[in-house]
Parts: C-alpha cells; sequence; structure tokens
C-alpha cells in the first residue's frame, strides 16, 4: 500500500445552489418541509425559481462542499460528480477547481442539465432545499476509477447518492475499491428524508462493514433507527460494529461515538447565524482534515466545529475565510 | 403633470457580478488598478475567469443596484438595461423582478452575451472590476420610451452608460424628455477612469442645465475637476449653477453641497467591512429614497449612509436585508 495522494476523495451530486432569503410564510405558501431537501422535476425548479427572491449563485453539492472545505483546510481533496457541458456547469467546474479540489470527471455532452439547488433561507438561518438533480443522473460506475480510490486515503460517499439510480452503483464500487486498497469508507446521511428512503440499503452498508466511518446529525441519525429520542438512537449507533459514528447537534455542538468511547465536543462560537446551508458538509471536512493528520477524535471534531461555524456566517455552503488560517489561529492547525 | 408612477426610473448596464476573494498579489500579477472599473473583451473575460478563485454569483450593474435599494427601502423603482435571451440574462431580470423593480426592457435575441463583471475582493474590502458590457452595446435610445420617463419623478442615469456608444443616446434622450416632464435628472459620476474618458461630455451635460443632481465620490469628483485636493474639487462644484451635488467620502460621510449650503453627513456605523461593491449605488438610492418622501437633505444622506452600511457588510452590491426594516429600526422611515 503506498501513501495516498489525496486524504480525501468525495463522491457526490455536482451541484450549484441558488440561494435566496425568503420568510416562513413561503415556505407554507409552497407547502415546504422547513429544513428538509425534496427532490424536484425540471418543471417544479421553474416554478420554484420564479417563485422565489433574488438569488446568489454559489456552487454547492454536499460532498463537494466537504472536499472543497478540506482543500481550504490545507489538506488534498479529489471530487467525483457529474456536470454537463453547460453554464453553470462551467461554473461548478471553475469553482471547485479554482478551490484546489482535483476534479477531473467527464462531463456530459447531452442529456439534462446541470444539477441546480433552489435553497430558501429563512430568518432563523435554516435552509430548505428544492433540487434538480439533472446531469447527476448520469454519474455512474465508470466515473469512478481504481486508480483514483486506492490513491486515497478516506473515501467520502453522501446518503444522496442513493437517488440517481446509477450513482448507487458508483458508491457501491467505490467503496469496494477502497476496502481493496486498504483505504477507509465515510458515509454521511445527507438528510433524514433521504434516509427515510433508503433506511434498510443504509442499515445494510453499515453492518455488512462497508462503512467505518458515519456522519449524521441528530435528526438523520433518529431517522436511521427509527427511534424518537436522540439518545436511544446514539445507544444503537454504538452498537453497530467497527464504525466510528460523528454525529452533529447543531449548537449543542458533537459527539464521536466508538464501541468504547462516547465523547462530546462543544460547538464554536458565533458571531451570528445567516445560513445553516453546507454546516454538516463542513463539519466533515474539518473531522477528516483532523483524520488525515492523526489528530485525536475530539482535535477533529473541534476541526469540523471551526469549519462548521465559519460556513453558517454567511450565505453559501462554500468557505468564504481560509479555514488554515483560522484553524491556525485558533490553535488547530 | 400628474404624480409620478415610479420615484426613480434607473437607467444602466445590466450587469451580472463574478466576485471572488483575493489577495492583493492577484491584481499586482495581473496588473489590475485597485478600486477601478476596466472594460474587457471576451477573451480577456474568459482569461480573467479562469484566474481568479471560486466565485458568487450575483445580479449587479451599479443602476441597477441602485433601483434595487429603492425597492428594498419601500419606494418605486423602474430600471431600463438590456440583457440577451441566455441564462445570464435570464438570472439578471429574475433578480430585479423579484426585488420588485418594474423592468421590461426588451431583451436582445442575438448579438453579445449579457454583461459580467468579474470582481476582485482584496482582503481591505476594496473591489476591482473587470467589465465585459456585451449585450449593454446594444441599449439604445429606441428602449426609452417617453411614457416612462414621464412617470417617474427622478431619471437616474450612470455615467458608465457613455462606454457603450448607442447608450449614450439613450443617457441623452432619457433626460431631454424628463425636462421636457418636468422630472429631475441625477448623474453618478460611477467610476474615476470613467470621468477620465468622458470629463469633456459630464461637465457639457452639467452647465447646460441637464443635470439636475450629481452624486460622486471623492475621487470621481477630484477627476471631474483635475483638482489634486477634495476640497478644491467640492469649491467648483458649489459654483456649478443648479446643481445638487452629493459626494460620498467613504468612512468619513458625505458631503452635500448647493450652492448656499455646505452638510457633513457621518456615515453609518459598521461591523466589518466585507465588500466595497455597491457602495455608492445604496448611498444614491437611499438619498433619492429620502428626496422621494421629501426628507431634508441631512436625512436623504442619512438614508444613503445606512442603505451603504448594510451592502459594504456583505458580498454583492445587492442588499441582503429588508432596507425599510433597517431604516424603520433606525429612525429614518
Amino acid at each position: 500500500m503506498t501513501a495516498p495522494r489525496h486524504d480525501v476523495l468525495a463522491l457526490g451530486n455536482a451541484i450549484v445552489d441558488v440561494l435566496a432569503r425568503t420568510e416562513d410564510d413561503f415556505l407554507l405558501a409552497h407547502g415546504l418541509e422547513k429544513g428538509a431537501m425534496r427532490l424536484i422535476s425540471e418543471a417544479e425548479a421553474e416554478a420554484i425559481y420564479k417563485a422565489m427572491g433574488p438569488a446568489h449563485i454559489i456552487s454547492g453539492g454536499s460532498a463537494a462542499n466537504t472536499a472543497v472545505g478540506i482543500a481550504s483546510l490545507g489538506a488534498r481533496a479529489a471530487f467525483i460528480g457529474k456536470v454537463k457541458d453547460d453554464e453553470v456547469g462551467r461554473l461548478f467546474t471553475h469553482d471547485i477547481r479554482a478551490a484546489k479540489v482535483d476534479f477531473n470527471s467527464p462531463v456530459a455532452k447531452d442529456g439534462p442539465a446541470t444539477a441546480r439547488s433552489f435553497i430558501l433561507v429563512t430568518p432563523d438561518g435554516e435552509r430548505t432545499m428544492n433540487t434538480y438533480l439533472g446531469a447527476c443522473q448520469n454519474l455512474s460506475s465508470d466515473d469512478v476509477t481504481e486508480e483514483a480510490v486506492a490513491s486515497s486515503a478516506i473515501i467520502y460517499l453522501e446518503g444522496y447518492l442513493w437517488d440517481p439510480p446509477a450513482a448507487k452503483e458508483a458508491f457501491r464500487k467505490a467503496a469496494e475499491l477502497a476496502h481493496k486498497h486498504g483505504r477507509k469508507v465515510a458515509l454521511t446521511l445527507s438528510d433524514s428524508f433521504c434516509v427515510d428512503r433508503w433506511r434498510d440499503e443504509f442499515l445494510d452498508l453499515m453492518r455488512s462493514g462497508m462503512i467505518d466511518i458515519l456522519f449524521a446529525n441528530e435528526h438523520e441519525l433518529r431517522a436511521l433507527y427509527v427511534a424518537p429520542r436522540t439518545e436511544d438512537a446514539l445507544s444503537a449507533l454504538r452498537a453497530e460494529n467497527g464504525v466510528l459514528g460523528v454525529v452533529t447537534l447543531s449548537e449543542k455542538g458533537s459527539v464521536v461515538v466508538t464501541r468504547d468511547e462516547t465523547l462530546t465536543v462543544p460547538a464554536f462560537p458565533i458571531h451570528e447565524l445567516i445560513d445553516t446551508t453546507g454546516a454538516g458538509d463542513l463539519f466533515a471536512a474539518g473531522f477528516m482534515t483532523g483524520l488525515a493528520r492523526n489528530k485525536s477524535y475530539r482535535d477533529c471534531a473541534r476541526l469540523g466545529a471551526l469549519a462548521a461555524a465559519e460556513i453558517i456566517q454567511h450565505l453559501g455552503a462554500r468557505p468564504e475565510k481560509d479555514l488554515a488560517a483560522l484553524a491556525a489561529e485558533n490553535g488547530l492547525a
């Protein structure tokens, strides 16, 4: 086993975010579940865009955000995802490369447009996502190369990949190749509705030994175990063999769970909550950067909290500050 | 003369901003004059985009930003400008309409793409703009209707309109129609390099009685009078017959200059300077909203300062807060 070229290879839906501030009334009027991600058709995308306010267009995509966060923290990240050869796809490609993430997935020449998520940010900072998957439907196992997986210490997979059918095969292939080459596989549960859609398959993945590290927030974890209380869900997670569990609890911080240990780490203080989009993605970025540097789980979670705190203090899920400098200022370099 | 339907009709280049944070080194390496706006070709646009970091895409355009600011303050604004029927043009149109500005200019079906400004924001919050004018070249006097001008209390024109040749005619037509219908004409000088390009014509406009209100920052004003000191430029402005001069001085506030009066109004306190893009545009929005409400020049300048303070505390030149609510909180409703 040679030294990996990347600390993390992230695999996910390549999405550009269209973010607008809105009042809670808008969610009610459009029957939207606050805080959730729902999948929408092209026609629904047009309708919601027409109805929503002035927007910021910022590259997004859960695993892509994580890859960018890792690069901003000074670690080495790569990303696999599918965009189309269109304006929005070029924007996604520009931004992720400009962030120093290796991204070389073949671009779709035809088929649906590059994916967009229409994100409504309410005054409480909560985001509600409406995602048109578009070109992400064309991500397939052909996009996952053995060389790319073999040369990354951790393969990071988003649960959202379970939505486009072909991407599921890409996910499985990446996980299998990772273990073949002695690499770790991390999964983020993405969203509680996504967990509702794919609960049994996610549990199967964990219990078949395919997942080494699980990232979730408390809602997703409760959804996974159909547990009304977070405590019960954490107990169930503790019982999963060989899985390092990393659970974020918003302003209450995070919990790192192994069979032997339960570690609680506080959130990082913030000045003002603006937009929670990307909080979980950036927490995972910090945590995995810590792992890449052989830090204690406590310091991994601190790095995660630091990166999440930066992302929720501005609009969009891509860092606006140099996270490596921020980590150094806070004794977490 | 019937009551106007709009408080302000703004005429300007319809531009979408591509904003990225950068270090000062980047400006040096690309030979860019910090704080200025330069016009670039399509090829230069591609080169600068390729070189710049991850970006936020946010609708912009100087006079368009002003129109949006006026609408956010609760006054009635309209905008005339030219976009192409492309993705970026649809984005511009969506955002300005979503901001409740009336915008119905005919869209170009062919010709160059919708304009983009590649804006580099340095750590000091200063912005340096590289503008590809594209479809703005096709704005012409046909886009200015007598009905639109006649039904607005103030016609607001940006100096940048002097760059695309046909737009100059649109500018002249709007100003002439405004006076025919007893409306006021306001001009913003836009940028000191723009003033260098068009100094004599701007002075002619002022001295021929075509301009009732002049907005400028101190750099632009010094450029207009080729005066090394702001004091001298302000004296020259004071001598212009029948022109209300409104000069912004960044953190030093603003000065309102008439033949009889020179009024200094402080800047509004801010928490953190993030990006100066749109500061002058939003100052003008506040000032003209004050005029529409028959406020004193001092309160007009305070409203301007309030709107400018909001815009410089986040990325991009479109307000993120409800400016009317902000004004009410500060006793300026």
